[in-house]
Parts: structure tokens; sequence; C-alpha cells
């Protein structure tokens, strides 16, 4: 239970005043959590502290303490500038140098292929998720409340599918007891993060499982989503989110991919596997990233064009006996 | 973190040699996961036990360490039978008098509406599932390994839907990091437990969720299912499991019901709640029962007349303000 660079990141909170707490594009309940917490803990020692992400919060999320004073564009230029759950600078979505938002950069993330682009880099694969080292970062320096606290838990049950992946480690367990302890309701928080759905939700989701398609002797599934899809259903693309894992989930399938047309010749691509291929291998190999068992890839291709090439990469990876495959 | 009549178990223990541990009919994972981790633990004290649950076994619960011992009758009479989850003694399936298989009936459950039928009740309705009270039973007395950790780990996330539902406590999430640590996998765990599907519990979804139909401004979501829909698709009765939660999880949705026609004039009603509404005292207005948020019963009537019964009755629940309504 000890974070590396601690006494680093207790300088720079002692000698500055004025913090951006910003995290990735797309944000999820790690990247929104991590950052609400933060910046409510660093407002609590009485620092200046602006919380941003470049990106729409998506709906759900909105249930989340301080939510509210998220911008969606940086403002001035801060003493610090903290990146939270981002593997590289690009994920902030800026378009400028960092440099100009803050005299020293703060890397605070557990991506196991961090850039390590910080001034100081926080970064602990082992960890759960950005959310469970913020955990960390402020225990020790002011009273949880239950607004920092259920921004902290919704973090981890988002980034361990509710203690369900392999990243679900004893301490972040214990966090979690400790959060509830403070006040946290775990099945509100589990509603407002999984037990959300809207009728088009549904929708397209029956849909979605039309497209189900098994290869390989059924060690890969795969799906996709087309525009008209999400037209037909009045879905959003947000909605989208989970369905990966019905293909996932099917007994003996070990990689799952879903295909989401985002334009004529752009198709975002998720992966996922079971127990022994890295997806974030085949991922790479289209610049993309991710972890062991999640990952994902642009491809700019239109939809069908990007289901051959992926899906013979993913072939090539399950007959690969070498650097690909990877038992945990 | 105390149990209850600890002192008279341990003494039942002590001077006593043969167990029979029981459970319910229509097993769940923590039914199985409580008599298989108390059974084992016995054995690790040198007792005779025997595990009986009179029914099948789900596919999915086969990865229970232990599982193969588990009788489908009762054999003899033991020194003491334990009845583990079981809310009465009828849901053991029993047609004879209990007495004839136990000198010594010990009741251990964690429903709050449990008939106390035992000579020694270990009743905790705070307890997530029985299987965290075998483990509060069991942790000083012998050491916890990995089989009889993954049956309790099983039990626990079971009952609590993976840390999602009302009933988990800072001390059931400090009990699965004391498993972990023993050596559980989460990850291996909810595979077996809650992502393992099958193709035809796929098409089986897709059928289900065609009867949707929301009532009572969207505040009831019901379903159903019925027996040509399992021939069509090919499940098993097991597989409709986890489908009345497509129901309840849509915005705004207060009470959810899936109807299963089990024969021509029976149907099987399953209840969920999300905020206010006791669906035990609906199931108990046709014999059922259950929790606050989970209940069910038997109506003896073909389905579409069961359907207009019952969700009469909830349309009703939901307008009284008196004692159906129940703000935990």
């Amino acid at each position: 239970m000890s974070i590396a660079n601690l006494g680093s990141f207790n300088e720079i909170l002692k000698s500055n005043k004025s913090f951006t707490i910003a995290s990735h594009v797309d944000p999820d309940g790690d990247s929104i959590g991590s950052v609400l917490s933060l910046t409510l803990a660093l407002k609590k020692m009485g620092k200046c502290a602006e919380p941003v992400i470049i990106d729409k919060i998506p709906e759900k999320y909105k249930f989340l303490p301080g939510n509210k004073l998220i911008s969606n564009q940086f403002s001035s230029r801060s003493d610090v500038l903290i990146s939270l759950d981002s593997s590289d600078i690009n994920r902030l979505g800026l378009n400028e140098d960092i440099r100009d938002y803050g005299n020293i950069i703060v890397n605070i993330d557990h991506h196991k292929n961090n850039a390590l682009f910080g001034d100081l880099n926080i970064v602990d694969s082992s960890a759960s998720s950005a959310g469970e080292i913020v955990y960390q970062l402020i225990k020790d320096k002011i009273k949880i409340d239950n607004d920092i606290a259920i921004n902290i838990y919704t973090s981890i049950i988002t980034d361990t599918g509710s203690a369900r992946y392999s990243n679900t480690t004893p301490l972040c367990l214990r966090i979690l007891a400790d959060l509830v302890d403070i006040g946290v309701k775990p099945d509100y928080v589990s509603r407002q993060v999984f037990e959300k759905r809207t009728l088009s939700s549904i929708k397209l989701l029956k849909l979605a499982l039309d497209t189900l398609e098994l290869l390989e002797n059924n060690k890969i599934a795969a799906m996709y989503i087309t525009q008209e899809m999400l037209e037909v259903s009045k879905a959003m693309e947000e909605e989208t989110e989970g369905i990966i894992n019905y293909a996932r989930e099917i007994d003996g399938v070990e990689v799952a991919v879903l295909f989401r047309e985002k334009e004529k010749s752009v198709t975002k691509v998720g992966l996922r596997s079971n127990e022994w291929v890295d997806v974030s291998k085949i991922a790479e190999k289209f610049n993309g990233g991710g972890h062991l068992r999640a990952a994902g890839c642009i491809v700019e291709l239109p939809i069908n064009q990007a289901r051959a090439v992926v899906l013979n990469a993913v072939s090539a990876a399950l007959a690969d006996n070498g650097g690909i495959l990877c038992k945990e």
C-alpha cells in the first residue's frame, strides 16, 4: 500500500497553489471519478483546483458529486497540471502544448503502457484504477467525505466491472469497504453506473445481437453496430457500452470484438479477451492500445473492411504461440 | 463481526461427529457455496460431513470445489442436520420429517422471514449471504484453504450481485478481500457465475426482450417467457436467470416482473424493485416470499391470467402509501 514518488507529490502539493486536474476524452467512470475526487480533495486542502475533460460527460455520470465543476476546455496556466488515467498526453485531447497549461506536469495513471510524460510520474499498473491511486494519495491528508468517497468508489467499480475483472485486488476491495464505511451506498452507485438502461439501449442491444458471429471454432465472437442501427433504435453512442460483453461471455469464446461505425470510413474497434490473449498487442497493430484483457483502436476503413482486417489479426493472434499469447 | 449463538454452535460441533449439511431446492450460488464451504471445513475438523441438495446442481456451479460430494437425497440419520440459506424447512424439499435425519437441527440463514425452525438458530438478516455467516463460524477454527475460499467467495458475490446490491456491507467486502488474499481469482469466479452465456441464452434473451411492456407511467416493467420460447431458443430453464434485470434496470422503473410459464396452469413470478417497494409483501399475497428488493411466487393460473392478476397487485402496491411502500 505504498505509492512510489509520494514524497515528491507531497512536495509539489506543498509548494504550489493552483492545479488543473485533467483526464482523457471519451470519459468513463474512472477518469471522471478520479478527476473529481482529486479536485474535491485539493479544494479541501485550500488549493485552487479546476477539473478539465475536453469532451461531453456521459449522462449517467452526472450523479457524481462535483460534476458541474468540470470544464470542457483549459482556461489558464496553473502551477501544476495533473493528468489522470491517461496513458499518453494526446489522450487529453489538447491541440496545444501541455506546457501552456502547467509549470509542472504530474502524470497519475494505472495503464501499463503509460508514456511517462510527466515531470513526476505516479504510475502503478497493479492499481485497479486511477481512483484507487488518488485514494492512497489523499487518505492521510484530509478526512475523506461522502462526495469524495462516491467518486473514488465509482472509479474502482467502473474499472473492475464491480469486482469482476482480474484487476480486483484485496487492496481495492478493502478501499471499497472503507468507502462504504464513510457512507457510500453500493446499490445506489451501482445502479447509476451499471443499471441504467433506456428503452433505446434495449432496442440497440437486440439489433446488435442479430449481428453476432462466431469464428475460429467459436473462439472469436464478433458483433457490429452501424450508424443506421443507432438511428433506428434512437440510441446514443454511449449506449453501445457493455454490448461487447455479450460476445465475450459466450461459452468457449476467448476474444470478443465489437465494430462501431463512427463515419463512413472510420471504424472504432473494441477488443476483449477472457484468459490468455493479450488484446492490447492486437490493438497496438492498429495504433491503438489498452490493457491485457480490454483494448481498442480506430481503423480508418469502412466497417466491412475494418471487420475483415481486424478479424484477420485476431485469428493470427489466436494461432500465434509467440509474443501475443500471454498467460497472466 | 460477532455471531449470535456462536458459543452454542461451537458446543454442538465439539460434542457431535456426523453432520448433514443441507440447503434449498432450486439451488443458487449461495446455497451451494455455503453448503460446500461448511462441508469442507467440517471435514478439515475431522467430522463426517455429507452435503445434500434435493435438486439438480446447475451446470455453471460445477466448478465449485467439492460439488461432486453433494447427494441429491438424505441417506441416513446424522447427529446434526444443518440447514443453510433456507427460510423454512419446506425449502429443503423433504417429504419426510426433518427429525428423521438429524438429532439436532441447526438453522443458519440470512433471510429476514426465517421461520426459526432449528434447535439452534443462527439467523442474521444483515449478513449478505449464508456463506458470509459460514465464514465467520469457521474462520477461527481452521485455516481456510483455496477450495473453501472459492465457495464462500461464490456465496457472497452471488447474493450481492458482485457487490452491487444493497446488502453489500463493509464486512462482506473485507471478507472478499481476505478470500482473494487466500488465493481466489475474482475474474475466474465471476466468469463462472456471471459471464457464462450460451448461444441459446442469447436467443432466449432476444425473445424475452420482445415481450417487454411498461405500465403505470413506466414504473412497472414486465416480461414473460413461455414454454414455446424455451423450445425455440433451445434454452434451459436455468438460462432465464438474470433476464428480469433488463426490465428492472430501465430508467424510471421501480418494479420489474418476469412471468415464466412452468406448466399450462402454473406460472412462476419473479419480482424485483429498485428503491422503495417491498416486493416480498407482494409475493406474500400469492403465498410466496423473499427479500425487500427480490421476491417470487408461484401462481396456479395460465400465464396470461397470472400476468393480469399479479400486475394488478403490483399496481396496487405502487398506489398504496401504506404498509407495502417501504423506504429502506
